[in-house]
């Protein structure tokens, strides 16, 4: 099957090198409303979403988010907080006394969050604009809170940068995801059996020159899960989940 | 600004009355394979996806997540998991001794997962087909590990159900949002005072037929937010987060 909305969600791939065109105003609009359009749990949309647009501040995102220089030339800067606090606060105006957010409500508001976010991935694509998601933004709580004032029951669920990609971006190829079966069960879960996930990892690395499954699986695990950034960023949730126990 | 995909993004609506007409095999793929192109920390693609194909299992679902029997109804029924278990295991089988999952890889598996849900919406909007989120597959942990043998580390995101809409689903009207400046600052959060909180609720109720901010709040707050299936959820989540601690 082919249209054009199947073949921009497949074309899309992340930006982190833009030109220096900006983001219209009219084009920062399209973004958001398409995200305000986004699926949402009751109609509530449980986010907030920051317009980062100081250029101290963006430096300072950069510096949080796992010293990513390429945040600070983002051309627009957009903080997705999964926000458990308009509706209580609403629910108080109108003289009811809610019970506390709980783990549930955390939950529930990430992903209206999230869906919100890719909705304004797929809007900027439609619109020759780059996206990349940074999901470093969950480091750092103490500073984060700091930084950005959030309050209690206000998490950050994913940030986005967007730009024109440069034509060297436009000429990266998308790295491979892995096929069906490594993703899909029928009905239930069931794992994969340690064969199935060699060749899983196998074909998704077909690219990849001379790529072997221990030795990519170990340098991945070095460099990504037991780095210091992971680690911070367990850390740095945990504190965020506090608010919700 | 105007274009193909702007105006699919806002006119997609949940659909929860499905026609006879099924979802065929190559728009099934056509909605997974969008799905696994959405973006994805690091390519990992945190989370697995259940098809459920099982007549008795949707029924089992449909009771799981609050008793909403149009569940059992859809033509593609898809969990949506978020996976902190693949990637580690993969790491085991690579001779690797990796750390116990966090906060931090629950909540960009959670982010991954919903991100990937979103694209299937998305695609399947493309092809006709209306969809809907159940954000209630969050309750009933216990239950619902054992109906999908889920193992420690796997958490439902959100579970989605396709059909293609009935004429009176087509014919109904979409909810407002909020206004921008309702769920958008500049840099830094700020809370709305209740003045601007009343006006964006009554604003975005203009069609409601005599909208009354106190009243509706009051009985939106007891009708969702003080439910049943609401506090059901938090504590369901606690139970999955726990995995995390």
């Amino acid at each position: 099957m082919e249209n054009e909305i199947l073949r921009a969600l497949h074309a899309r791939k992340s930006v982190r090198v833009f030109t220096d065109q900006p983001v219209t105003a009219e084009e920062r609009e399209a973004i958001l409303q398409a995200a305000f359009q986004a699926p949402t749990a009751g109609n509530q949309q449980m986010y907030t979403i920051l317009d980062i647009t100081d250029p101290a501040l963006k430096e300072r995102m950069a510096d949080l988010c796992d010293h990513q220089p390429f945040i600070a030339k983002a051309k627009l800067c957009l903080v997705f907080l999964a926000d458990c606090r308009r509706w209580p606060r609403a629910y108080r105006a109108a003289g009811m006394e809610p019970r506390d957010p709980g783990p549930g409500d955390l939950l529930l508001a990430l992903a209206d969050t999230c869906i919100a976010a890719q909705n304004a991935v797929t809007a900027a694509e439609s619109l020759g604009i780059g996206s990349c998601y940074i999901g470093d933004v969950l480091e750092n709580a103490e500073a984060m809170r700091e930084t950005l004032h959030l309050p209690a029951h206000v998490v950050p669920a994913c940030m986005l940068v967007f730009g024109r990609p440069t034509s060297q971006q436009q000429e990266r190829v998308k790295p491979a995801r892995f096929r069906e079966e490594a993703v899909v069960c029928e009905n239930v879960y069931r794992d994969r059996t340690e064969e199935e996930l060699r060749e899983d990892f196998t074909l998704r690395g077909a690219n990849v020159p001379e790529f072997q499954f221990d030795r990519y699986i170990q340098a991945f695990c070095k460099r990504k899960y037991e780095s210091d950034f992971s680690r911070e960023m367990s850390r740095s949730a945990g504190v965020y989940l506090k608010d919700f126990e």
